[in-house]
């Protein structure tokens, strides 16, 4: 909660900006991506990567219900779909999210050394920074562990998009941890920042370790 | 070469496509993506990840260039943008191809198991399928190789976004390797699908080692 001793980071530019990523092209994105513009920059392409991801977890399902070989699993499957479909509109959400977030900090690095303020609003920014591809990494362990479920109950024939969707939550995952340590690394705040380098580290531990036997799983299969 | 002994993949239906990924809205992607329609499927999305990771190259390229630090390496890394700009719009080109040589196949599978001609469609048809995501896997690993030289002369303040470029290219790269297979499984000139298959291992286990090296160089600096 932000208080006037917690002095707030630009809220007044917070939410103001007008990107839609959703509304994007994607060739628009590519070259905004591209581009010396402050936003987007890794950790959103990161979320869009993570969306990607559970995009495919969707359509594994999609061509998994209906069919009577998967009768049994249906409801789960079913289940799993809506999980995924939920965590892709959360991660495309925090492109623009996490792009909210660090304008103004990209900003704030230009008040001027000797502002009192600076350090303060300077910090406030930095956690905000931070928090964007923290819930980024926190969702595509999710999107992670529905790829897990759905390797033993959607469709064999659809092995190989099980495969390339959690290899994308993957590299969502270790592209927000990056994006995690960059922020956390200027932060005042000891321990907030061990705190949320601690959760990083251990989601990453134990969720790229899942991805990892997710996609052996599935190449074995076709070796 | 196409010759008569060797039937052609639905090459009337070939190029017909008029799906155009740059053009198209990054949600509008992704719900076609997580839907029952045949394509974009895993090998194209592999395609927009590598992109994606491209793009990262260059956006670290607009940081370094122009700086007086990085005066000595300037022209170096203008040729690196140039190479990732290149590769990036060839990658984005690939989703839309793999997308045309992928409709053929799916078509293909419901040609009449009695049709004297179905097996030889197939097989055409197979390697027309593989030869997208491999192509993808080929120039992931040469923007792999840009990151690589990109660490060592970009800016030190876009760190992570070479890290998180490298891992987004590694995840094409293994994403297009498991669509390499699941077509090459079915191929039935096993001499061809050896080959390729041989020529995907090599990469991705030379590349996907240079992808980590790199990745684990730049956290180093975050730890």
């Amino acid at each position: 909660m932000r208080t006037a001793e917690s002095p707030a980071c630009f809220d007044g530019e917070r939410g103001s900006s007008t990107v839609n990523t959703a509304e994007q092209t994607c060739g628009g994105f590519l070259d905004a991506l591209a581009s010396k513009a402050p936003v987007p920059g890794g950790g959103g392409a990161s979320a869009l990567v993570g969306a990607l991801g559970a995009a495919l977890c969707t359509m594994v399902g999609n061509y998994t219900v209906g069919k009577k070989k998967y009768a049994a699993v249906e409801a789960d499957v079913r289940v799993l779909m809506e999980k995924a479909e939920d965590l892709r509109g959360r991660l495309l959400a925090l492109v623009d999210q996490d792009a909210a977030a660090f304008e103004p900090l990209s900003k704030a690095y230009s008040i001027p050394k000797d502002d009192p303020q600076r350090d303060a609003v300077l910090e406030r920014c930095l956690r905000d920074a931070a928090a964007a591809p923290m819930e980024i990494l926190r969702l595509s362990c999710e999107v992670i562990g529905l790829h897990k479920e759905m390797l033993e109950k959607g469709s064999l024939l659809m092995l190989s998009d099980v495969g390339t969707g959690v290899i994308f939550c993957r590299s969502a995952l270790y592209g927000a941890w990056l994006n995690v340590k960059v922020n956390t690394k200027s932060i005042a705040d000891q321990a907030f920042a061990r705190a949320m380098n601690q959760e990083a580290d251990d989601l990453v531990s134990q969720y790229g370790n899942v991805a990892d036997q997710v996609y052996q799983s599935v190449m074995r299969r076709f070796s």
